[in-house]
């Protein structure tokens, strides 16, 4: 029976991408508009196109590089010869979803804005579907990837389900190197260039954001489609493929020692979870659609009503799945653990919304603080991420101790931790349709720069800033599915590491982590000082490279005679280099060191040290990245709040203060943290394919 | 013997105490100089006066409602009843040391401008022996406190050794409360009052800073005395205390089991070692004296030839300590770790002043942002805190591992532990004259003050701002020792904790703390969550208070006629007033929080969770206390350095930008930061308390 399941989890991704290339040809039935938005968008598109060569030019010397090393490893026998071809498969589909998601949104913004000259309802159709193809090129990529290689692996090479799903897991480490990368070099080129717009724009020329006389404008637009798109793409793919993989390998391990159920069926629940996931979503998208004139209310309650349907009805079909694939005994317990990721992620979600949204007091209460100047702005942003984390804290808190307790991890540690796994499939079953409401986002967001850019009516401007404004709200509850999502996988995943460390070493060796144990300790103090380590590096790499944005747009402005006075045309293309140069130089740091610093702890504390490292990383960077995500999100509504017409309104003293907020937030809410999410992940796989090295050759 | 070693260590106590009677004498034979400064310098002190007065009263009410709560438990027999009687002179000598340290500062400030007038040297003399007056009251307390409470339970109640540590450690709870009442009240006021002098008076009105038009000013001041002395008093005697009295716990422990030696020695080692350390601070002050003229580097050279001689006198007597009370067999080995701990403080210390002083690159490159507007040196300042962190944890990572291993821990891990609580105990031993060189900042601050509100001479001014600008870097090498034995004060304490839980509840429970351990993983979640509420909850709180106060000096520049000309007074108390009444109000709640939070994560979690949330609280409180340390005080110099006239100087949009900085590190680095050191050991020593409660009646 386990074949029929991977024939149907294979056509579960083939549905996605067949639904993913359908929508994109319906999106490209739209005309692009007139001649203006045309040269516009074909400009952000070649920046884009431009880039994202480069990146992966980069991106290849690295996975050549890496790809030697596990050959060499897999020679002296530390590995499977699997390991390296997984690795980069893994890497592949992910950057092929970064650069899929990348091509429909450019393809899709001047689309949009020549929609929303129609209506407010066909913009958000266009923007929408444009999300869509993303969302589901995504999901149907990363079930592709699983389905083929759990059909090679078992099929073909005739492994066992626990050499299968180690096999598999090492595939997540090429995810979530390309993940990273895309992350923190779209992250760094986004936000550079957006940084440097606005602060030599809007604060010293004082005009208007998204003016073509801004020299930087084209790389503002460029970085939403490479950080905003590209990077979330390959963000989502590694945690989507990451949970999948995780609740396969403890599922292994869970029923390895039972006899009533084939373990390969533990294995595939998570992917059959995956592949309903992905028909639930498809449905959803039809409902998404609005009548014009529609308010925020409408616009938000169309898209949840998409998203609300496709969860109700994964919730209600995972309870028959579980059931058949692994009988009674467990499966009502397991059951809850999915039910508890799912409403966790939601809860997740309305906790990012309610601490960032300028319709709850948090942000409203931020936005007054502008009264007193940017000091007390930057004071009250940065305490109000710091105190966000604790609801986010306390639901993953009782999702981990409803998923573990349920499933029967009192009796049996194997199936808790299979539980908590299964809350992350959970949480991210929906994920077609949840990054379709994430990725229209920037869309609607170029669309609106373009519309700005070509001189269209004001109203269409209205329209694209309605379906901008909106695709904030959904960013956040996206955000939250992102980080408890990841929270849980890595948790997971130090699971299957320590069930890795036991295969390797031997069933004798001593696993347990003890909190009195200096090694543990040592590592936990290590792990946790990593996301502020990436913080700061990512953040230090925004800065640099938006510095030498801003003295490149000074220099326009002053050299080219006739820019202000719109005679004159800027050379977008100078900054679109900078910004592109910059972000690949300054992403290959962050990686290495993900890379580097779990290898070199086991090296010298042992595997010990390395589960202190994974859980002092997971946790910390949880908090980091809520922090650094809400912080951010808050100051960018806050100073939207002041826009529209509060607190003095645009232009006032205490616009500029929010303004000053928004630009420290760039970095905190895109590009930091969400790096640090994948960060997380990155560690436990990274230390599951060194794990043969660790375990041979540590000092302590 | 031990009885010998009793009375040694409180012979020390007097000692300290004495030499502290007979330097404040000297400080007061000192002239205050003119009837200005007098005038001046009885308002900073009647403020200080009042605030203290009603911040006590407030303490008081929670220590008597604390001293109910716990005789109830005493009655009912969760735990002795010395408990509640410890926990009372706890906090009475730690408010006392607080209490006397202000004394003192509020009067010698007028006395150090006077002695600047005469000369740098003189200057210093007074300046510096002010803080030996508070640096030798906070050890002669400590240790009199420790040693009276030794010969009671030990001599007179004839109490076993591990009965009379346990009594002993619950006395750092009422210290550590008392700490952190006195941290967070005190930094609010402090911060509130200079945030609120600067946003209006330097950035709105243009009026330098300590100007006595500004109605804040007085406050201001007073916020130097109540923040950074009493509070700091109350803090390092927590720290001191908390250090000592869990290394004695842990030696019982370590020696229990062995026949060799008698476990009173184990326990009397670290009080030893304090008593021995406070007669080497005493002579190293003596080595503290400049000659006329002086630079910056002989005043900072003749500073570190006093705490440099006191540290390698205590390293070399050290040795013969633990051997004779020990013997040859485990001493060598725990003499490593003091050292190594001894090392450690070193260490921090000068990763903190690489990071914050404007003679290295790190500061220089923050100053050089201020040229790209206040957005950039905010990110630039939060990304330097952030990075900061990765030398003190390799740091405190290679402490811990010589500590433990070298003690022997690798075969008795009781012996291990108490290597690590020793270290604590030997970064601290020479806390009598690093305090000294920590405390008179404040006291050169006020000085500065009063010499520009009296309009002294601008040479005297120079003097003062010499001193006060070494007093930056003594504070980083204080903050490093400050912040190190709190992160190893922690983990010994958690270490005892878990002792206790053997203790009561018998010795076959599971004291695996296994990081696979649902429990064990929430509670870590929590506990590394609680830092980065405390932070918020503390910055939320200054920057409510500021805000009133930004109010009040608008209102009295606006109301009161002839104000900026000089020729009306301003309304002063008014400012401190509102200054006192905010910061009595925003103190409960965080330390409501720190006592409720362990308690009700025992009685959901039961144990297991309370050891995680200890070792979430310890490593995340490590990396936040650092992170908002470093980047306040990197904030803080870069505007000096900008103040020195690079980057164009005072004045300019650099300038401005900068101050924007350092307004948001004040809180950063004098409220928030600050308390996270308590905050970590006031969890463990809660949790130590109520370990009866949490067996008894968990749910998990």
């Amino acid at each position: 029976m386990t074949n029929y399941i991977v024939w149907f989890t294979f056509a579960g991704a083939v549905l996605a991408l067949l639904f993913a290339v359908f929508t994109a040809k319906k999106v490209l039935s739209f005309s692009e508009g007139t001649d203006k938005m045309k040269k516009i968008a074909s400009s952000i598109r070649a920046g884009a196109n431009a880039y994202l060569k480069r990146q992966y030019t980069v991106v290849l010397v690295f996975f050549a590089a890496m790809f030697v090393i596990l050959l060499a490893m897999a020679f002296f026998g530390l590995l499977t010869y699997f390991v390296p071809f997984a690795f980069i498969t893994g890497g592949f589909f992910s950057a092929l979803s970064g650069f899929i998601g990348m091509k429909i949104a450019t393809a899709s913004n001047a689309r949009t804005a020549n929609a929303c000259r129609e209506g407010l309802n066909r913009g958000l159709r266009v923007a929408f579907s444009a999300g869509s193809v993303m969302g589901f090129t995504v999901v149907g990529l990363g079930l592709l990837d699983i389905s083929i290689w759990f059909f090679l692996l078992k099929n073909v090479f005739n492994l066992g389900p626990s050499e299968v799903s180690s096999a598999m897991l090492t595939f997540g480490m090429g995810a979530s190197s390309m993940a990273l990368f895309a992350r923190v070099g779209g992250g760094v080129f986004t936000k550079a260039a957006d940084v440097g717009a606005d602060l030599v724009g809007k604060v010293e020329a004082g005009i208007p954001e998204d003016d073509p006389r801004n020299p930087a404008v084209i790389a503002d637009n460029v970085g939403d489609n490479v950080g905003d798109v590209a990077g979330m793409g390959a963000d989502l793919y590694e945690s989507y493929v990451g949970s999948i993989i995780s609740a396969s390998a403890l599922g292994v391990a869970a029923f390895s020692a039972k006899t009533h159920i084939n373990d390969f069926f533990a294995m595939a629940v998570p992917m059959l979870l995956a592949a309903i996931g992905i028909i639930c979503s498809i449905i959803g998208t039809f409902l998404v659609r609005t009548k014009e004139n529609a308010t925020q209310k409408d616009l938000l309650r169309s898209l949840s009503r998409g998203t609300n349907f496709s969860a109700i009805v994964i919730a209600i079909v995972a309870f028959p799945i579980v059931w058949i694939c692994l009988g009674g005994k467990e499966s009502i317990g397991l059951y809850f653990a999915i039910l508890a990721g799912l409403l966790a992620g939601v809860f997740i979600g309305q906790s990012t919304e309610y601490f960032t949204s300028d319709t709850y007091k948090p942000t409203k209460h931020l936005a007054a603080k502008s009264e007193t100047g940017s000091a007390t702005i930057i004071i009250g942003g940065l305490g109000l991420g710091m105190l966000s984390t604790a609801l986010p804290v306390v639901i993953v808190a009782i999702c981990i101790l409803i998923a573990y307790f349920a499933s029967g991890g009192a009796n049996d540690a194997n199936l808790g931790l299979y539980g908590i796994a299964l809350s992350a499939v959970g949480m991210l079953s929906t994920l077609g349709i949840t990054l379709a409401t994430d990725a229209y986002g920037p869309v609607a967001d170029n669309a609106g720069g373009i519309a700005e850019m070509a001189g269209l009516e004001p109203e269409v401007r209205q329209r694209t800033d309605a379906l901008d404004s909106l695709g904030n709200t959904t960013a956040a509850t996206g955000k939250g599915f992102a980080i408890g999502s990841a929270a849980l996988t890595a948790l997971a995943l130090m699971a299957s590491y320590v069930n890795k460390v036991k295969e390797v070493a031997g069933a004798e060796v001593d696993v347990n982590f003890n909190l009195t144990n200096p090694t543990v300790l040592v590592g936990l103090f290590i792990g946790a000082c990593l996301p502020f380590v990436f913080a700061a590096l990512t953040m230090e790499s925004v800065g640099k490279a938006a510095q030498s944005v801003v003295i490149e747009v000074r220099r326009q402005f002053r050299e080219i005679k006739g820019l202000m006075e719109g005679k004159a045309e800027a050379d977008y293309a100078s900054c679109v280099d900078l910004c592109t140069k910059a972000s690949l130089r300054e992403m290959v740091l962050p990686t290495i060191v993900a890379i580097v610093v779990p290898v070199a702890t086991g090296m010298v504390l042992g595997y010990h040290g390395v589960v202190g490292l994974l859980a002092g990383a997971t946790v910390s960077g949880f908090l980091m990245a809520i922090f650094m995500s809400n912080s951010g999100g808050a100051w960018d509504n806050a100073k939207k709040y002041i826009e529209s017409g509060v607190h003095g309104g645009k232009g006032s003293e205490q616009h500029k203060g929010a303004v000053v907020g928004d630009t420290v937030g760039d970095p905190f809410k895109d590009t930091s943290g969400p790096a640090i999410n994948i960060l997380i992940k990155l560690l436990s796989m990274v230390s599951i394919v060194f794990v043969g090295i660790v375990v041979a050759f540590s000092i302590f």
